[in-house]
């Protein structure tokens, strides 16, 4: 249906906002790989009941990250955690020269733009 | 009625949940100060079902910070950057004493556990 590795990181972001048995439905149909019949049987619903709540809440997950784009941000913080542990690799092997205090400025002002 | 200042920043954080009516709504009562009548006026809806709406809005805005812990978390990256950032400055002191690799490797550490 969607793809597994999108939808399974939007759960981990959004599935809260789910209800329980939503949440269920959607964790072990996109973590676990369940079929549709597997997860009719395991909670006493019709495959089409099932089929219609991994369809709403496929789209519904999707609507919350559009408007609050947590995986996004998420993804810009860990660009910036790689950027600024580069940052410190210049700074240490620019031990021995001059150019450390201007490495340190670079560091502060990267951090201050960009947190 | 609540906190202004928690609303108007739940606002920030979750107002695009809500629907653009809710949104103006807790918008004028929350930031721009608004009264009851007023804003029943300037939305041609009765008093009673802009106070409903207020009531109902705040604890939607209050149910999505308790599950997504938005202000949290940006509370916690925020004194991440401070921390950073002092430390920086603790290493920019240390440039002419021998503890300058010993504030690095610390920098670094602190980033990947924390960031």
């Amino acid at each position: 249906m969607e793809d597994r590795f999108l939808l399974s990181n939007l759960l981990d972001y959004y599935g809260n906002l789910l209800t329980d048995k939503q949440k269920y439905i959607m964790n072990v149909y996109f973590n676990d790989d369940l079929s549709l019949s597997e997860i009719s049987e395991l909670t006493n619903t019709s495959r089409q009941a099932v089929y219609d709540i991994i369809k709403r809440c496929t789209k519904l997950l999707k609507d919350y990250d559009n408007i609050l784009k947590l995986l996004e941000k998420d993804n810009e913080l860990k660009f910036v955690k790689t950027t600024i542990l580069e940052k410190i690799d210049t700074l240490q092997s620019a031990l021995d020269g001059r150019t450390i205090i201007e490495n340190i400025e670079d560091i502060k002002k990267y951090i201050i733009e960009s947190l």
